[in-house]
């Protein structure tokens, strides 16, 4: 897959008529600048809980990580797993992660909530309820979460992991039970109702690590069920090796029949050894020590790369979340894109270079004796500037635009 | 399991009261006989064609494989392979089929067809047609089939392997290409509406070997979408081991939530090497020789023992279609009950002890003074006779029954 193939339906053709009081500005020099891409490149932002709530005991590493992190990302994942944000019922933890959000919110960043309801740490006090009063409490649950973070955080994985939901049999919890008891159908009703009645305009997925037939057949009842779905999630933690560009388009092309837009939401692939192919559960592989090798740092900036080109070749990807920006994270995995120390591995300059350079723009041009400028570039937001004036614009659909901007 | 456990579901405690002339007969020696089990002891029946259609050109040998068959069976399992049954559009091999169908319901043995609508061995004339087309050519077929075999096959697996169906890509076929454009569940809406219109009375089947949650997702799918099925199919081919009590029970577990009786629709334990575990699709496994061993059949014998008994322990199951009496069948496999050379192995002898001795009665008691008879029997069709007269009775229900039977 070649870039160029990626510009097909990842850039438009533009023309920029630039003017100034009405005329053109012919043969002047401008500076082209992609400020955001509507490709949502998203990672995980749980690390900015303390520098957002101003309470950072490392502010240095921590305003340099959030540099990092804005070097190549534009989109962040803020974690609502049930049984850490309300250990306590009654006592949610709503102030900081909503100081989280605004941070990111502020910065232009969407921000998605992960996952308003998850059998896995969800909340033990639901074992204290019968299954109606679960229902209940987690309905009650999506509905806080949502009104509390409206038009701060408007997406959600409203509901993770359903396929394996009522059968998940780690350990004994209330959302299983539920499940088990409703059915999954009537569960992922019960809490995208919920969702849209809170928030409407919020855009609601459905996420999963399962990428057999088993999600297809959910997926297929879900929507035959007549629940609207705004886009699907697809994990992809590739802790026991990176999947490669035929398993990834197979994946791709099953899951885009649904004519759902495709997020892959959670993405981490290891610069160190790779887990053995027969773990099954990957939370079963426990390891002292998981250190990043300079071999699986090549590697993995290898594969990065691949992934990325892979994910964004296909129409139907409108988002990629990487799981974990620094190693050391779940599983203790060298899964990031910064060493334990901070320092970025090859893999964050591979995939700074491609969001910035070779996907962005950064330029300086000349007009024609019309004022014009000609360029193709990525789906996003621009500046151009001249001198000492400016005007944003933004190329929102693939093919040609003809924009005329008066620099003022 | 002990057989105390499977009889609490299994058999009635049933109280005769047998008169002549409305007086009662005291004292008196009777013959009790059950002549049918209400649990269907499934087999398949292909190779009964020639027999049936009195063009057997080994009449010995058939007639004593019909003789074998119907001592451990009451249920036939007939085939209706698309491919194999209209090879030529418009000209459907429906008679053969339907002498065969009558030979086993004149025998008073229930007739199941297998399959109505499925991927494989599937018309290779529907490549020819637009999915429009395959869809009507598939519909008439099914009213076609349910109305020529009405009130002698009025039990069908409507539709095969749906979950692996729309992503099936060993070969092109035109029941793939449909149902990857229509999904999943629109295409078993469809064949159920056609099977339903066309035999309102028949038992309908949706039957899949995949045992994974994909078939769960799809069935509450197909549930929540409305469609009624009669009862769920679960393939269980076991070439590649046994698979011992805990799977079974935790299967049967799993498929029993959905409130629906569970047929056990095509069963195999091999009496000679097992398939290696690494093969995924059994028909990738082509041996030229696949003997039967001693040891081989001493282990098919006590697997057949376990099976049996796990699958009448639990209430859901109301049938086990064993699937090929001889060996030689599927993949040459040695997974008869009889040798290629029509001898009865060891597994024969068990099963007929189980069905007819230990599950069965057949013994001569005698009545108190009111010519009363307590015993306790399996479900079925039962015979009570005295002297030269008699009569019939049926248990249908577990628990108590008194039934006062006249021995005109």
């Amino acid at each position: 897959m070649s870039t160029t193939d990626l510009r097909a339906h990842r850039a438009a053709d533009a023309v920029l008529t630039l003017t100034r009081g009405g005329e053109p500005l012919a043969g002047r020099e401008v500076r082209l600048e992609q400020t955001r891409h509507k490709f949502l490149f998203g990672c995980t932002g749980f690390e900015f809980d303390a520098l957002a709530n101003g309470d950072s005991k490392a502010v240095e590493r921590d305003t340099a990580l959030a540099e990092h992190w804005e070097g190549l990302f534009n989109f962040a994942t803020l974690p609502f797993y049930w049984g850490r944000f309300e250990p306590e019922r009654g006592r949610p933890a709503t102030e900081r992660l909503l100081n989280t959000a605004r941070w990111f919110a502020e910065r232009g960043h969407p921000v998605k909530g992960h996952p308003l309801a998850w059998h896995t740490v969800t909340a033990d006090w639901l074992l204290d309820l019968d299954n109606e009063a679960i229902a209940a409490a987690q309905v009650d649950r999506i509905k806080r979460e949502m009104t509390d973070f409206e038009g701060v955080i408007d997406m959600w994985d409203v509901i993770n992991e359903v396929v394996i939901m009522p059968i998940f049999d780690k350990y004994d919890n209330g959302i299983t039970r539920l499940c088990r008891d409703i059915g999954r159908i009537p569960m992922v009703r019960m809490v995208f109702d919920a969702a849209r009645e809170a928030n409407p305009g919020a855009v609601l997925l459905l996420n999963d690590f399962d990428m057999s037939s088993a999600y297809e057949c959910l997926i297929e009842g879900v929507l035959e069920a007549g629940i609207r779905i705004d886009a699907l999630g697809l994990q992809s933690h590739m802790h026991q090796g990176y999947w490669g560009e035929e398993k990834t388009l197979a994946i791709l092309d099953r899951f885009a029949r649904y004519g759902l837009p495709i997020h892959f939401t959670e993405t981490t692939i290891v610069s160190g050894a790779i887990m053995p192919p027969e773990i099954e559960d990957l939370n079963d592989h426990q390891v002292d020590s998981w250190p990043t090798t300079p071999e699986g740092e090549a590697r993995q900036a290898d594969e990065i790369e691949r992934h990325y080109t892979t994910l964004l070749s296909h129409p139907s990807v409108e988002a990629m979340t990487y799981w974990g920006m620094s190693d050391g994270g779940w599983l203790g995995a060298p899964g990031g894109f910064l060493r334990a120390d901070g320092s970025p591995k090859p893999s964050y300059e591979r995939l700074h270079r491609l969001v910035n350079d070779e996907w962005g723009t950064r330029t300086t041009v000349a007009t024609d004796a019309e004022g014009r400028v000609r360029f193709n570039g990525f789906l996003g937001d621009y500046t151009v500037t001249c001198e000492d004036t400016g005007a944003a614009f933004t190329l929102d659909t693939a093919g040609q635009a003809d924009l005329t901007l008066d620099l003022a």
